[in-house]
């Protein structure tokens, strides 16, 4: 007997709950990117280390699960899918009408320490629109992943969308006299800033001949830091979603490959998490794939999101409801008489071949225990095929009401009590 | 720059085109997995390689993507989900009334010679049903492979399910004197009997003191050969399914794990492919995971089946429509005066809470430029939003029709026009 197989550290089981949990976000992210027209892709799994040196540094390589193949090559589980994009929009960029506007929902992989919000395998949605320099397509994002928290059932309450810009970053760091060079390192001290003791920031800064005031002073011109963050603005207030919005310049996100406006979906009602995050980059596919082409977008864990939603009153009611009526059926067929399996061998398949989600006792069984089995489905109603076939009683196991009639008559008052 | 990074050999990129199809053969296994009462689960991607040992010996290990995680742990991309879901079914087996009808869809990878229909990744439906041993589990299966195929427009010129008993060999050979022990030789010579050259068959029998005619005289049997056959047969033949099913006993299949009904989708129009394959394996779950539980289950690949698809008239055609229609969007709202922008935002935004896959152009652009960008994207309505604000047009871009109506009306004339 060989026990005690189990799940590597950092990885899931997705028992059916699970799985309908997950497939109900994918759902959310798939009908809402749909709706703002965009279509979907997918990439590899695995993908040449390489790919990842080249936008990450080679320090990326510790975070990896990578290894050599059979084939001698250096391969590794992808840790994000935006080096992916870039070489796949660079490859075929003649073949597509610009702006691009993509879509994935794929997996990844992280060689991290394991903790709540964090695994070593996590699903992400990817959202990008690539061949735009406008604007506008930024401020299009921002309104999907806004439309995302929406359509999961989460209000003004619950979040904020907070943006930033990082060119506004860049313009101030040169007018304050910080070399290009070091625009890279005083970012991450901006980006840090709130995790560092004020001393050490203040130390910080004054290597750039700056004091924490005047970071203060730039902080405070909010929207009027930059006229991407005032377009942005007014373009979501347009829409009616203004109230999502707060202009946060101590947004600056580590990644260094951003070029414009960055945003992140941020959490305001319980752990104060951030959900999603992106924003321009309008340099990445040139570095990656040799072509010239504007880019922004963001991306989306499934692991922050699902236990936010969980831990949310209305979003969780509405994933429950979602995966009851996943794992539901619409009628049992209980075959009370065996003499009459045959029978109801065919009125099961007339059933499914009319889209009815049916099912049935294999083995021979009690009534009552079929009934029991059809409780236990979630079946809406239960088809009793007696030795009156083709007689039939359909009862309704919501309100227990029942009605007999003809066999061939199941499917159109199935229809119709839908 | 940086040119050239690709695709790993016999892994995919998935262009909109090519992740829509995928998505459509998806959806059709998941809609009719769920047709049947089954319930959607999934496994890691990443196990230790030792599951897969356990199960298929240590020569498994040559054909998998393998290595020493950063943890010092032998892990596997999984080459396949059945000891998963034996493991998570043993793991769990009280929380769950049995019979379990649980299905899967998801990611494997194998590392063998790169070819048509077989690459180094690989997506594969997987249905299972756990804790019944009657052979209606076994029909059960059977049934829902061949509406899978249905499903996909195929019909019974273009397919058949063939089946045979495993245990029906196994007291074939018991009777013929084979020992316990050479059992698993017996079936190996049975399993490759089609591929193999005429003396070459003659001698490897001679060894068990048995003849071709003697194997001929079996397989002529046909369902009377064991009573989990003709119960199948008698099965499918109550469900109308009977037109599909074909017994045939030369089917043995490789794997060494199954005890008794196995079956094949098999093509018998076009290349004379295996789409589809599985049997009952009522042993495994006490081999992986110490539970003693019966169990059926079949698997089916994307890449045969896509293939096949993509080469048969209807069902191509099914598939191109359901790629049309996920890559379409309902409406393209025209910026016909830039200085009404701000009022399409607000439009555009009312379409898509209600619904409508809803796009426009993000930067100010020519109108006739828009209408091309309108019918690149498969808009199915052009809504003109110009100087007359909040008066708009909404033209039908399949028969050119053209109505005005208010803004707030398109919502409900588009409904309509659904």
């Amino acid at each position: 007997m060989a026990k005690g197989f189990q799940t590597l550290k950092g990885f899931r089981d997705f028992y059916p709950d699970e799985c309908d949990a997950r497939n109900y976000v994918f759902n959310v992210w798939r009908t809402v990117a749909k709706r703002y027209g965009f279509v979907e892709y997918e990439g590899p799994i695995l993908e040449p280390t390489e790919l990842y040196k080249k936008k990450s540094g080679d320090e990326i390589v510790t975070q990896l699960f990578c290894f050599e193949d059979k084939g001698g090559r250096d391969v590794s589980m992808r840790p994000e899918l935006t080096p992916t994009l870039a070489r796949m929009a660079a490859a075929r960029q003649r073949d597509f009408k610009k702006p691009l506007r993509w879509f994935s929902i794929g997996q990844f992989f992280r060689y991290e320490k394991h903790q709540k919000g964090r695994g070593r395998e996590f699903y992400q949605f990817n959202c990008d629109i690539l061949g735009e320099e406008n604007v506008g397509a930024d401020a299009e994002l921002a309104a999907l992943s806004i439309d995302i928290m929406r359509e999961l059932g989460f209000t003004s309450d619950d979040f904020r969308l907070r943006i930033s810009d990082r060119e506004a970053w860049t313009t101030f760091a040169a007018k304050a006299g910080v070399s290009e060079e070091q625009t890279g390192e005083f970012l991450q001290i901006i980006d840090k800033m709130e995790r560092t003791k004020p001393e050490d920031f203040e130390k910080a800064l004054g290597q750039f001949g700056l004091t924490p005031a005047d970071i203060d002073g730039f902080i405070s011109s909010g929207p009027e830091a930059s006229n991407t963050l005032k377009s942005i603005t007014a373009d979501l207030t347009a829409r009616g979603l203004g109230e999502f919005l707060e202009v946060d310049l101590r947004i600056v996100r580590g990644l260094a490959y951003y070029t414009g406006a960055v945003f992140e979906i941020f959490d305001i009602g319980k752990g104060m998490r951030a959900v999603a995050g992106g924003g321009r980059y309008d340099q990445l596919l040139k570095v990656i794939g040799g072509v010239d082409m504007p880019a922004c977008g963001f991306a989306m864990g499934d692991m922050v999101i699902t236990d936010l939603v969980r831990e949310s009153e209305k979003p969780n009611e509405l994933l429950e409801a979602g995966i009851a009526e996943s794992q539901s059926i619409d009628v049992f067929v209980i075959i009370a008489d065996e003499e009459k399996r045959a029978e109801a061998s065919k009125v099961i398949q007339d059933l499914r071949n009319a889209g009815q989600r049916t099912a049935f006792s294999m083995a021979p069984a009690k009534v009552g225990k079929q009934f029991q089995n059809a409780e236990q489905m979630g079946a809406k109603f239960a088809a009793i095929i007696g030795a009156e076939f083709p007689e039939v009683s359909l009862k309704n196991l919501g309100d227990r009401s029942e009605i007999t009639c003809q066999a061939d008559e199941l499917t159109g008052k199935l229809e119709k009590n839908r």
